[in-house]
C-alpha cells in the first residue's frame, strides 16, 4: 500500500490526465485484459504459430530446465548468465537456420536493438523500411548512424538511397511485416546490398518456423542464410512458443555483439525455462517439417474465405491475415463481438499500425482444425461492421493517419 | 549449416576484425563462459542476492506456471500476453513496495526504456546521474527529451540544473549503483524534485529485496514509496531470482505506460515461468523479512574483511562489494585466479564501468554461510594482484579512462 504523502506542490504527472482524455476521445484507449489459464476462446490473436507453447515436449523441457538450472539466469550473459543450455540453443539455432553463429537475448526487442546499434557507427547509413517493427526503429534511434526511411518494400528506393551515399551502410527490414503479414523482397534487397557493399539485417520474427524449408526462415528460403553480409534476428516467443530473441550471423558479427551490444552486456540472461522451451520447440520443428507448411496453408485458406465473404484483407505471405476495419472504434467493437462469439482476434489501432488504418489481425496456427477454421470464418464475417460488409459501397477510403509509433 | 555463397564483393563486415584486434590489444576482449548446472564454484558473481533462484518454492512455482499457462505468453501484453498471473504479480509487487500500481516487462532493461521514454516529451528535461545504468542512459537517448548528465550523487547539481530550466523535468537515478554498490541520496533528490515540481524516476534493480523494511526498496526506506511524483523500476531477475522487470508508480502513470511505452506495446509478455517464479519469491520475501537484513550484513562483513586485508573497496550500501584492480588485464587475471581457486567473482572492465577503473565485483548473498564467507575472503585476498596488496606503495593511481558505454 502507498505510504502517506502530503500534497503541497503541483503533481508532476498532472499532464498525463489530458493525454488520457485525448486518447479516450479518439477511441484509442487501451487496457489490459487478463486471460485465465483455461480460456475457452478460440485463439486467433496470439503468435504461437505452430501451436507449440503448450506442446507436451516443450512444457516438459521448460519444467526440466527450471529444475536443473533454477528460475533465473542470475546475471548478465558475460558474468553468470550463460549456461550450457544457452550455448546449446545458440548452436542448434544457427545450424537450423543456416548461419555460422547465434546469440540469445532476453527478447526479440533486445536482439533488434543490439543488432542495429552494434553494427552501425556515427558514419553508417541505415536504410530502413517504412513499415519496420518498433524495435528496429528504436534500434535506429539509439544508434549513432544516419537513418533514411524508404517506402515499404521498395528495393529501387533502397538502391537509390545507397547510390547517393559512399560510406558503410546497413539495410534493415522485417522479413514478414507484423501488421499486414506481407513478405519483404529479400532477394532483390540482397542483390542491391551485394552490388553496393551494404550489409543486410532481416528481422525473422514472423518467418522463423513459418517460411523456408521446414520453417528455416525467409533468408534460408531466398538462399541467403549464412551469406557474409547477412544478419538475421529471430524471436523465441512466436513460432518457438517461449520467450526471448536471437541474432544470427557470421561468427565475427556475433563476437562483436558479445563485446559491444548494450542490450546483451547490460541485461540479465534469458531464463532457463524459456531457453529450454525454445530448444525443445526447435527440435520439434526440425523433426516435423510439415508444421511450417501447415500454418501457411491455414493462413491462405483463412484469407481466401474471408475475402470471398467480401472482407478486405491482404494476401498473407506467412501466418498473419489482416482485415481492414473502417475506424478504430469499429475495430474495437468488431474484436469485442468476435470475443463474445468465442473467437479471440487481435485489434491493431494507431499507433501500432504504420498507415493509420485499424485492423483485425488474425493469426493462423498449424494446429487449427478445419472445424475451428469454419468457426473463425463464420464469426469474423458475421460480426463485421457495416462498412466492411460485402456490397457496401459507403465504406470510406482508408484514412491516411499519422504514423505514430512506427 | 551455412548455405554456400560465392564471395565476389568486399565483405561488409570486414571492419569488425580491426575492432576485434584493438580490443584484444587493450585487454578488453570478452567471451562467454558457459556454466554447467552442477558447478562447484562458490558464486559471488551473480545477482541472486537472496539465494532464491533455486529455492524449492520458487522452482515449484515456475514449474507450475509452465504446466498451467504454457512455455510462453504467446503475444504482446495488449493482445494475448497478459495472464491472470501477470496481474496477480503486478498487484502484489505494487502493494509490497508501497505503490498504487505496477506493470511487468520482459526485462528490467525494457522497463527502464519504457519509463524514461513514456514519461518525457520533446520539451522535457531529463536530469541523469553520471553513473546510471546503461538501460536508463539508453532510455534518455531514445527519448525526445533533452538530457543533462549531472555528476554522480550530487543533489546540488540536480537542483542547479532544474533551476536553470522552466518546463517539465524528470530526475533519473539508480537507487543502488551497480558497479560500486553505493546508494543514491534519494531523500535529498526527492526534496529537490518536490521543490522544483520535477518527477523522480528511481531504478531499484539492486535495492529491491535488499534495502528498506523487509526489502521493500530504497524509496520505501526513504518514505517516498507511493508519493505522487515518484516512479520506481525494479528487476525480477536479481533478488527475485527470475527474469523480467517492472515499473511501479501512480495508477495514471501505469495506465499511460500501457498506452504509450513501446517496449510494452511491441514486446511479447513475460513468460509464465518467470512471472510465477517472481511471485513466489516476492511472497517468500514478504514472509521472511530477515533475508534482506542478512544480505546487507554479509556485504558489510565482506567489505570489512577485504579492506582489513588491504584491498581497496567502497563501503557497500547494499549487496555489491567492488574491489579495485590496477588494470583490465590484472582484473581478468585476478578473476581467473579466483575461479581456479573455486570462487566465481564478477570482473568489470571498460566499457562496463563509469570511470574506466576495472574492478572485481563481489555480490553478497543472504544464503552465504560463514564458512563460505571465510573461503571467499581468503581466495580474493590471496589472489590479489601485486599492486592491490597491502603495503604496496607502487600501486598506480586509478586511471581516468574514457566513459564509454555509460
Amino acid at each position: 500500500m502507498p505510504q502517506e504523502h502530503r500534497s503541497t506542490t503541483p503533481d508532476p504527472f498532472d499532464w498525463i490526465d489530458e493525454r488520457h482524455e485525448r486518447r479516450r476521445r479518439a477511441g484509442l484507449l487501451r487496457s489490459l485484459r487478463p486471460r485465465p489459464a483455461d480460456s475457452s476462446l478460440l485463439d486467433l490473436a496470439g503468435n504461437d504459430y505452430l501451436g507449440l507453447t503448450r506442446h507436451p515436449e516443450v512444457v516438459a523441457a521448460a519444467r526440466d530446465a527450471v529444475r536443473r538450472w533454477g528460475a533465473g539466469a542470475t546475471g548478465s550473459r558475460l558474468v553468470t548468465g550463460t549456461t550450457e543450455l544457452h550455448t546449446e540453443l545458440e548452436a542448434e539455432l544457427a545450424d537450423f537456420c543456416g548461419f555460422e553463429a547465434a546469440l540469445v537475448f532476453s527478447s526479440g526487442y533486445a536482439a533488434n536493438l543490439a543488432a542495429v546499434t552494434a553494427l552501425t557507427d556515427r558514419g553508417t547509413q541505415v536504410v530502413s523500411d517504412a513499415a519496420n517493427h518498433a524495435s528496429l526503429i528504436d534500434g535506429c534511434r539509439l544508434s549513432r548512424a544516419t537513418t533514411v526511411v524508404v517506402p515499404h518494400a521498395a528495393p529501387d528506393a533502397v538502391r537509390k538511397t545507397l547510390d547517393d551515399f559512399d560510406g558503410r551502410a546497413l539495410v534493415v527490414t522485417d522479413a514478414v511485416f507484423s501488421v499486414d503479414g506481407d513478405a519483404a523482397p529479400l532477394g532483390e534487397l540482397a542483390t542491391v546490398c551485394r552490388e553496393r557493399g551494404a550489409a543486410l539485417l532481416v528481422d525473422e520474427a514472423h518467418s522463423l518456423g513459418v517460411l523456408g524449408d521446414g520453417g528455416r526462415g525467409a533468408l534460408h528460403a531466398a538462399g541467403l542464410a549464412g551469406s557474409p553480409g547477412a544478419v538475421a534476428t529471430v524471436t523465441l516467443s512466436k513460432a518457438l512458443g517461449a520467450q526471448g530473441g536471437a541474432v544470427l550471423g557470421p561468427a565475427r558479427v556475433i563476437g562483436h555483439l558479445v563485446n559491444t551490444a548494450r542490450t546483451f552486456v547490460f541485461d540479465t540472461g534469458l531464463a532457463p525455462a524459456a531457453t529450454g522451451a525454445a530448444l525443445a520447440a526447435l527440435r520439434l520443428l526440425r523433426g516435423e517439417a510439415a508444421r511450417a507448411a501447415r500454418v501457411r496453408a491455414v493462413a491462405r485458406e483463412l484469407h481466401a474465405r474471408l475475402t470471398a465473404a467480401g472482407l478486405e484483407a491482404a494476401p498473407p505471405d506467412a501466418a498473419v491475415v489482416s482485415v481492414r476495419a473502417p475506424s478504430p472504434q469499429a475495430a474495437v467493437r468488431w474484436a469485442a463481438d468476435c470475443r463474445d462469439a468465442g473467437v479471440a482476434v487481435g485489434c491493431f489501432r494507431p499507433p501500432s499500425v504504420p498507415d493509420g488504418v485499424s485492423r483485425l489481425r488474425l493469426t493462423a496456427r498449424a494446429d487449427l482444425t478445419d472445424d475451428q477454421l469454419d468457426t473463425a470464418v463464420a464469426v469474423v464475417t458475421r460480426t463485421a461492421p457495416h462498412a466492411s460488409r460485402p456490397g457496401d459501397a459507403s465504406a470510406p477510403p482508408p484514412p491516411e493517419g499519422p504514423r505514430r509509433g512506427r
